[in-house]
């Protein structure tokens, strides 16, 4: 049976984005110390086109947060700097060929037509909310899992509505004192720490939520 | 050298107490079930002159988290649910005997004279302020390791004048939506995860903090 998991970078005080997110700085202001563990490794900068990086415990995360995935979903901010009405000659972050090589659900109030890229990546955009565009998913990765890719509001909101069936998180030992917190206003979910893998960039620590 | 450390439990989202603190209630609405893991466990029981509990990881954990320690800090209200002047009958929250055979600085606006207990314990009250009550505690620690015991407040004022060389934090896979956070407004210490032991109960992680 296919699993709804997310992953996502944490600071030790909550926050999965800095203060001050701006057009700029989409991740607010320290946010990408956050994901530092990640951007380090091997795995990462191949995932990315790179080359060279470091070996360690966090590149078997790196790698496995990408495998064994059938389709994504992610919020419109996680997919562009943009808000409102699109602006079509934007086709993601991620160059040519993004890292997902699987169809993802980009949830907006604005339709638009599929955007196939290189790799085996499709961009749908999704405007009939959260439970839509997890069905969609779920249809398209069939036996695989499907990952709620982020930002963190997408993550909160699916772990809210009770919809994620593992939340993998990554907590770097960074204090940010501000932003955008993960975890608030989701409720009271049973969660079981089911694996841990330490290092000093970050604890990752993947939790299932128990229906 | 002797180090300063404080081990405490927080919740996923960040809370060491819960909402709602009162005096029937010192570390409010759920917060009971951050120290479940503890609670558990045979050396927990053991501490506190009880028989049985969960031998495991858990159980290694609570061990040390006594050990090595040579004078302990904690603040007015982990020592007293009174508020104001001193009920001079109230001799501490753990009977005759407490568990930490060892002096105990307690951070209280009024004054008391010192309160010798069986098994080691004395209690000390310091009322000018958290450096003075490290610097006893240091003195009378010795080559051992002083502990910040708690409560929460007092944890977070230490960490925030840069006084902790080290914090345990046990994670516990509890979301308590609201109470009080342990790590706001610290400031920005650089933290660095040392060790880190996990058990389904909880998540257990020690950081240092380099000066």
């Amino acid at each position: 049976m296919s699993n709804v998991t997310s992953q996502i970078s944490i600071s030790l005080d909550g926050y999965a984005a800095g203060p001050h997110q701006s057009l700029d700085n989409p991740i607010g202001e320290g946010g990408m110390r956050l994901h530092q563990w990640a951007l380090a490794t091997d795995t990462w900068r191949a995932q990315h086109g790179l080359e060279g990086g470091e070996h360690g415990p966090d590149s078997a995360i790196a790698e496995q947060s990408m495998q064994g995935i059938g389709a994504f979903v992610m919020g419109r901010n996680m997919f562009s700097p943009g808000r409102g009405a699109w602006d079509e000659s934007w086709t993601g972050w991620w160059g040519d060929d993004p890292p997902y090589h699987a169809p993802v659900y980009v949830l907006t109030h604005h339709a638009r037509e599929p955007l196939e890229m290189q790799g085996g990546t499709t961009f749908y955009f999704v405007t009939d909310g959260i439970e839509s565009a997890l069905e969609q998913a779920r249809a398209a990765a069939g036996e695989q899992d499907v990952s709620i890719a982020g930002g963190a509001s997408t993550v909160n909101q699916y772990l809210a509505a009770g919809l994620l069936d593992e939340l993998h998180l990554h907590i770097a030992p960074v204090l940010l004192g501000s932003g955008e917190r993960l975890l608030e206003g989701v409720g009271d979910p049973q969660l079981e720490p089911i694996a841990v893998v330490a290092s000093p960039a970050a604890t990752h620590i993947r939790y299932r939520v128990v229906h």
